[in-house]
């Protein structure tokens, strides 16, 4: 682990190239606008990688020098190697954070995470949502009020096809009637992961400050913990008993 | 929903041809005994299913008329092919149960479940083993004393590579020093997931009575809840908001 | 435990006493109509016990004989005694099912189950309220749909001061602009716990049927296991070891 | 919160008093051993409180600079002054942290915060405890191993009476047959608290390292975090709705 928390931020980056309305809103890239806002913290270094890099971007050599990974996803969830899902499983489980963004519920390596559909409904018709804080004691809560609100959003709603969280720590409210669990942390492996709600290729949402102090309370809880295990999928063999024992017949 | 619990009891089967020790222990196969002790109840209706049969067993058809899948494999987990697992889980997200045994920690089902590698020590040397139950309140522990012991079992100890339970029904000792979590009860979609850790292919573990209570008990509280959704993976799109929603510019 | 599951319905019942308004909603009482719709069921059992019976209608005698307790209260919570609510805790950590409606979230008797203020934010305008399932796979939500509505209610919001319950069945959408875990399930000792939301003295509420199918799968979820202890409480002192233990200098 | 984390270390301090064996080994108390290691850590100041001071130490303005409670009691929990629980009991939910060591399972603050009864089995032969992580991803397991062992305990073994744990960091073995949930993590209100079993008043348990690693870790998790709510118990009352709504009829 560095002194910095070294977050890589993974964006699937095709909208941007083929929409000029997506591109309005992110000049930089979703990935560059994210990057941005991170970097401006003194105790966070930032990179990015996207889907039409060679491995996507994720080598292994990138991994092993990431602590936090983010992760944007829409429209080419399929175009995502499998050997690239097998690889990122494998750095979470070992510790590396990941954090992933608004439709990349969808993502394979949510999914993978998961081990369910993560299916839900939606709507787009620009309506408001109210993000309720549900569990005021944990880190990524700091900073935040009771509940902030998003004036222009792409609704999600229940049913939420996602393992309970270890921590629920936002839920939402949106005009048209739905709830959702927006903010839910998890432990797995050595590692954690947070799935946020919010983004959207064409709303301006990650210049929203609530938005960016969330994402960044993100990566500083789920920045690796120097705990046991170099590799815990290691399976250890002959454990020897802590003494003689006597089996007996 | 039948009237009946109906369940299928998966067995790999490779241990009892090729190995004289595990027939002798296990002569109708350990799926064999497993449908023997479940079908002696008179709610529960049980069939068997194995690795080297017509797509393992378990088709389309046989999944729509079960319940509760049990699941025992050791040697031959990369012999069950991805479709089928993606097909068994698709059942689970539906509601189907699924109870996996001992070594099926390592099934591509149950790895696949809990987003995991599922990952253990162990030691074959014969030792005995302590169940505590660590939630008395729950179903799965009907029937049960404080403890029970089982006098010569392969050990499997922390670190247990897994989501933290729901619900963790039981906590076993070793004689060797190790501790595991080894009754984990979860929800998945509309479906329900206990891993259980009792079972050997030559030790005569699944004719304890304490065992088949607590497989039993498993059945019945992994059997399918009538609840909302037919097939809980498919999203819904567009869906209407409960009434005009005025979108504020 | 018998045969049958059996209920005891317990109320305040002073609203119904002084105000027409109530009294004209619920003429028997609202624990009245609540064992009314219980009772309809073959494998369920009730009586009654309120505020202003002598030990409030909950003597160990009557604990004694009841599987499930369900708890409404509203105004006069401080007056339940102290030793009383000892008592229920005392049943409901050896084994008593507990079921929390609406305005009973401040009782003491929750407050002691959670440890935590109970405190939410509340509105009384009669807007409408959607309950979410948020756990298909649990059985209270067995025999619902997506969610249901509740014409008019009273609002309840976040932040509810809970422990996150162990498993977060329902989730309430409200018109104004809150949510609401509504429908939260807790093991506790050898008990189980259930608040659930829905409820009011001047609303028709408990004759909504989806009202009254939660509350009917909550009895038979909540009912108790004949697992291990006959006095949780009891530590037991001087345990035996295993075997011989040779402790190292 | 001020820059560093203020710690008060509250032990009974009688055993000491009365008994040369445990003055031996904690020559300036259990509360001062654990101060003086905690106090080496740049971050960390700790200042002292006992039962036998005014209001236990435990006044309005030392609870208002606290950041983290550890409390070590055993002899005389029925001592301490119920309007005192009250009042830590507040200040926890409001965001101070509260450590809880060893026999502090039976004090009247851990068993308010649990709403169980928090028993637990007994023996003090003087065996050897193996504490293993079952949580590699959680902060409190920073610097550690999978293992680590404390050669003479006191054992306390299941069924432990407490809710699940938020995550269970640690679960110990114990030489003589038992398991025991040793390091329990809980969200509460806006505060924290976790239980951690090793201690004793007259074996030299605050003396070893990894023992003084985990608690200085907890110290930093259960710090409090700045985030919504001045006063978590003031129900909000009469909330406005987000905008005018139309309640039909």
């Amino acid at each position: 682990m560095a002194d910095n928390i070294r977050v890589t931020v993974w964006n699937e980056y095709r909208h941007e190239k083929s929409d000029k309305a997506v591109a309005d809103v992110y000049p930089q890239g979703i990935h560059g606008q994210i990057a941005a806002f991170l970097g401006a913290n003194a105790d966070i270094e930032t990179r990015t990688a996207t889907l039409d890099e060679p491995e996507h971007g994720l080598t292994d050599e990138v991994l092993a020098e990431t602590d936090v990974l983010i992760w944007w996803g829409h429209m080419a969830h399929g175009e995502v190697q499998d050997e690239i899902v097998d690889r990122v499983q494998k750095a979470i489980l070992n510790g590396m954070g990941l954090i992933v963004l608004h439709s990349g519920h969808m993502s394979k390596i949510f999914r993978r995470m998961m081990g369910t559909n993560c299916t839900l409904r939606w709507r787009e018709i620009g309506e408001r949502e109210r993000m309720w804080v549900t569990n005021p004691a944990h880190p990524i809560a700091a900073g935040l009020d009771e509940y902030f609100e998003i004036p222009h959003v792409e609704m999600y709603g229940e049913y939420f096809d996602i393992p309970q969280p270890d921590s629920l720590v936002f839920t939402s409210w949106f005009q048209g009637g739905e709830v959702f669990r927006s903010g839910c942390a998890y432990y797995r492996g050595k590692g954690k992961v947070f799935y946020f709600k919010p983004g959207h290729e064409t709303l301006p949402i990650y210049y929203q400050s609530e938005v960016q102090q969330v994402i960044t309370n993100a990566v500083r809880w789920a920045a690796p913990v120097a705990g046991p295990y170099s590799d815990i999928s290691a399976c250890t063999h002959d454990v020897d008993p802590i003494e003689d024992v006597e089996v007996q017949e």
